[in-house]
């Protein structure tokens, strides 16, 4: 595949990735996780709606990459058109596409940049333009790579080998491209020889810990060890984890952050045990308009994921209340600093956050 | 009932009881909760051993009542014997009992008593040692209720109407005898018009906070609201919960305490949220012989607990660490006071557990 060629750093799990032939985009079916690694040829609008609405491709900046090379694909698929029936077909691909997770913001980002470039060469024959989409989507995919190998250098910085690390949720290259962002620096470490050993909360209601991280971490051989989310605080007692890694959904202006559910009790653990706690993402994430936590809106989900959701037969009574937060916000006094692309942000975050967008 | 007619509070979930005729015991099978309230009737040798051995009747206290119902319900229906073949079938019976599980310290202490009472009246005829057994049995469960009662009434003054109260795991009415101890103080609020509001975290990997709290409370109509462990912090920040209730299984001299895995996560939340802390239970937990929570035994479990159990296909690779501890120690220092049936504890606890035993 042309851009496993021309990407060092794609290899072990390749997830999404454009077919040789350039005319479908191949993917593993993250539905079927940790117990069945199926790939499938996606090729057709639909099949390609239905990767993303299914949550067989997940991740915002996964779904990102994958709408890319979807674009590319649908491009080689219809070089024979004519230039104005191509513009016109590619443009209704794209709006139908966006329209499968309307909310994922990398998804409308990563399909303006694919009609940008049919913009700017609206002029050249259409087999120029296909390859010119088919370079955009490839880039796309690197740049991700590329700031993952950042977090990941940036992150690996701050650990010293054989270090415990305790991990929530999943933030690895499932849900971005190869390296991930709060499990990059321990892949990267893994592969200089930096090696870390991982304590991963399962990460209940949907137990991406379980389900992904574990199997993530396994794949690429580092030694990680699943653990129920209510065993961190034992774990830490027991002086196993010498620093957190988590990632982030959304980082205020003054260092607090949204991050998947659970998240800001490892980091009152991680306090109260004197253990370091980092989040890790892209710049991007960082929204100097959100001032506050108190600012980010927490999505309520359905209490089935509690109830019933996995389980051989429901769990609690089916009229038991729930309460069922998607992610919760971590308060900036627990952190001790923010991994970005950009390098690392230490407190004052108000200040230091400001700075690194100078 | 005999039982239930001789005491006020047995009502609502009667889940060990002796049958009217006196001849077997009636228990509620908890390994089929919260979706089946299966009734059985259980009165062979091997039938009861059974219950206890596949965890039907399950809960140390509650595992000491069945005993004694059971030895009464085998001497009714060996009323006719001859009192030397009596004496040594009974005896054989409370032995084979107490071999179902070896370890519950409440069933050899429960069958200890039965012997005794059979020792004292060896000169009465069988069928009066046959009532004496039962009246000792009835005592043996008036007596967890009674123990249950105080705690419940010690608990209930350490908080006011409509409080947010949150537990962890199960140390509810199934594994005690009416009240049961954490959730003592919420079940006598109910019942004398102090509601509380109640948060039960789910507490995996065994979900019996989801299974059997959520369960006991809802059916006696407590405002009850199920949550993942991991939403433990989201809610105590949301402002919603007052006082945390817990359970305890090993109190040590400096009031270091063990209970359900998790437990000690939740105190050092309640701790940075500003929260007071409280574990319940019988004065007869705490164990003036072992110094510290240092000194306390964790039992490692079952790797299969978290991978697979409950779910309908495994959740992590099979080979793929756990560390799957079933207590931790929650330390003294983050504990606002032990509620005991001798009345409420507060720090110094080295100094003031000694008291309570003077």
């Amino acid at each position: 595949m042309e851009n496993e060629m021309k990407n060092p750093y794609v290899r072990g799990i390749e997830h999404v990735s454009l077919a040789a032939d350039g005319k479908s985009v191949r993917i593993l079916d993250q539905t079927q996780l940790p117990m069945r690694e199926v790939y499938l040829n996606v090729a057709t609008p639909e099949e390609c709606y239905d990767a993303v609405k299914k949550l067989m491709v997940r991740g915002a900046p996964c779904i990102g990459i994958f709408a890319g090379y979807a674009m590319a694909a649908f491009a080689e698929q219809r070089k024979e058109l004519d230039l104005p029936e191509f513009l016109m077909e590619m443009k209704r691909l794209s709006s139908y596409l966006n329209s499968s997770r309307p909310t994922a913001v990398n998804l409308s980002w990563a399909l303006r940049r694919m009609e940008n470039v049919m913009d700017e060469n609206a002029g050249l024959p259409v087999p120029e333009i296909a390859e010119r989409l088919r370079e955009e989507s490839i880039k796309i995919h690197e740049e991700d790579i590329e700031m993952c190998r950042k977090i990941a250098e940036y992150g690996l910085s701050l650990v010293k080998e054989g270090d415990g690390i305790l991990t929530h949720c999943n933030a690895g290259p499932l849900a971005t491209s190869l390296y991930g962002t709060a499990l990059g620096p321990i892949l990267l470490g893994e592969e200089t020889g930096k090696r870390l050993r991982v304590f991963s909360d399962e990460t209940r209601p949907l137990l991406q810990g379980a389900r992904l991280t574990s199997y993530e971490l396994k794949k690429a051989g580092v030694d990680v060890t699943l653990i129920c989310d209510n065993m961190a605080s034992i774990v830490m007692k027991n002086g196993w984890v010498q620093d957190c890694f988590v990632g982030c959904d959304r980082v205020a202006a003054n260092g607090d952050f949204a991050n998947k559910i659970g998240t800001s009790g490892v980091a009152i653990l991680a306090k109260h045990y004197g253990i370091p706690f980092y989040t890790l993402g892209p710049s991007s994430t960082i929204d100097m308009n959100c001032p506050t936590g108190d600012d980010i809106k927490i999505e309520l989900r359905d209490p089935e994921e509690i109830r019933e959701m996995w389980y051989k037969e429901p769990m609690a009574l089916p009229d038991v209340k729930c309460y069922n937060p998607a992610f919760d916000v971590t308060d900036h006094t627990l952190v001790t600093a923010i991994v970005t692309d950009r390098g690392i942000v230490y407190p004052p975050f108000e200040e230091n956050l400001k700075k690194l967008f100078r």
